[in-house]
C-alpha cells in the first residue's frame, strides 16, 4: 500500500463543496471515483481543507492510499483523464507512511477577492465578489490587522464549535487596480470563518462598522454583531503549509 | 437621435458569436434587446468585430443610435442591468454623428492563448487552448513574423472572400510561464483567419511544418496546406483602434 500526496486546483462553481455527500457533485466524490476507476478499489481521499459549496482552490492538497503498479506520472495522468475539467491534479507524489493531507497540515492560506468597480468583468464574475460602491480601504486594513490573534472566533463562524479557538497568523488586504485581495493564514478555520471575516471587513469598508468594532465582537462573541457571510464565489484556498 | 459608442467585454463561451441569428443567443441580440428595453425602440447595434461562436472579447467596440433623455452614466447602468452577466459594458459615450463601430475602425487586435503544460488550470479551460506537448517556440516566432505583410490571406481562411487581401501589421508570440500569447493586428480579417494562423503556428511548433512553409502557403493560396482552425475558446478580441 502506497501513500500519495496530490496538489490540485478546482473551479468550485459547479461543486457542492469538497466533502462527499449522497447525491451531490463534490470534489471528494469525483476524486474518489477517479481513484476507483484507475486502481479498481474504493479509497477515501482526504483533503487538507474541506471547502464549502462554490469555494475554489488554487492548490488544495489531498492524500490517499492505493495499491498500484503505475508510476507516479502515469497515475497522475490516469487520474486526470478520469476527472472532469473543473478539477485538475498538478502534482502527485509518494508521501511518507504517516502523511495525512488534513492532519499533517500546519497552516492554510485563503484569499477572498473583491472587485471594487462599477462593473465586474465577465471573466471574473464567478471568481470574485462584485462591490460597485465606495470602500474605505484604510479602515478595512485597520480592521484586518485586528484579526491577527489567537482567540475564540465563534462570532465569525456560523456553526457552534466545541473548541472555537483559532490562531490567525496573517490577515492583510491588498489592492491592485480594482481587485482587492484579502489574505488570511491560520493553522485551522471554523466553518464560514474567512467569509464572515470578509463580510465584516466589507461592513467596515462601507462605514457601517468602525474598525475597532472587531475588538468588541471578539469580546462579546456574538455572531449577530459581525458582518454577513460573504458569497462563496470570492473565496480561494491558495496554499496548504506542512 | 444620438449616436453612442460602447466598449464592452464578453465571455463568448455561451454565445453563438456576435451576429444576430434567428433562435440563437448572440451578443448582438442581447445588446439590441437591452437597448430596446431601455429606450423602448428597436435599433441595430453595430460591432467592430463580428466574433465567431465561442470567441471572447476584452474590449469590443459597438455603436448604436437612440433617442433617450437618460444621461450617459445612467444609460450605461440601465443597459448593464438588462444584460446577462457574461456581457458587460465598461464605457458608454456620445460619438460624432458619422461614427460607426465597424466602418470607422482602423485596425483590430486579436490574441490567441495557448497553455503549454501537462495540465490546464480549471480557471483557464474555457479561455485558452491546452497544448500538453513540446512546442518549438523559436520556429513558431519565425513563422509568426512571416504573417506580417499585405497579401492574399485566402489560404488562412475557411470562407471564400472576393477581396481576400489583408494587411497584417503585427504578428508576434510571447511566452509567460506556460501561457503562450499570439497577438495579431490588422485593418481587417477574413473569416477564421486568426484561428487558422494560430493553427498553422501550432503545426510549426510541433515540427509538422517548417516556418518557411508559410511563404509557400501564401504563394500557392491553398487552404489545405495551412494548419487546422484552432478552437474558438483561445481567441480574444482585445482592442479596436480608431
Amino acid at each position: 500500500m502506497k501513500n500519495y500526496r496530490l496538489v490540485l486546483s478546482y473551479d468550485g462553481s459547479d461543486f457542492r463543496g469538497w466533502q462527499r455527500q449522497p447525491e451531490a457533485r463534490t470534489v471528494q466524490a469525483v476524486l474518489e471515483e477517479a481513484v476507483r476507476k484507475v486502481t479498481g478499489r474504493r479509497t477515501t481521499v482526504h483533503g487538507a481543507g474541506r471547502t464549502d459549496a462554490g469555494v475554489h482552490a488554487l492548490a488544495q492538497v489531498a492524500s490517499f492510499r492505493a495499491r498500484t503498479r503505475l508510476d507516479d506520472a502515469t497515475l497522475a495522468r490516469a487520474l486526470n483523464a478520469n476527472l472532469p475539467p473543473d478539477v485538475r491534479i498538478f502534482s502527485l507524489s509518494r508521501a511518507p507512511e504517516d502523511f495525512h493531507a488534513q492532519k499533517s497540515a500546519r497552516a492554510k492560506v485563503y484569499q477572498y477577492r473583491i472587485v471594487n468597480a462599477p462593473e465586474i468583468s465577465p471573466f471574473l464574475r464567478k471568481y470574485a465578489l462584485h462591490w460597485p460602491h465606495r470602500l474605505n480601504l484604510r479602515a478595512m486594513r485597520e480592521a484586518a490587522a485586528l484579526f491577527r490573534r489567537r482567540a475564540d472566533f465563534s462570532a465569525f463562524s456560523s456553526n457552534r464549535d466545541r473548541s472555537p479557538v483559532r490562531t490567525v497568523t496573517r490577515s492583510e488586504l491588498r489592492k491592485n487596480g480594482a481587485l482587492i485581495t484579502y489574505t488570511v493564514e491560520a493553522e485551522g478555520f471554523l466553518r464560514y470563518m474567512v467569509r464572515t471575516m470578509a463580510g465584516t471587513l466589507l461592513e467596515v469598508g462601507r462605514g457601517r462598522l468602525e474598525p475597532q468594532a472587531v475588538e468588541e465582537i471578539f469580546r462579546l462573541k456574538d455572531r449577530s454583531l459581525a458582518g454577513p457571510t460573504a458569497p462563496a464565489r470570492g473565496l480561494f484556498l491558495v496554499e496548504v503549509i506542512y
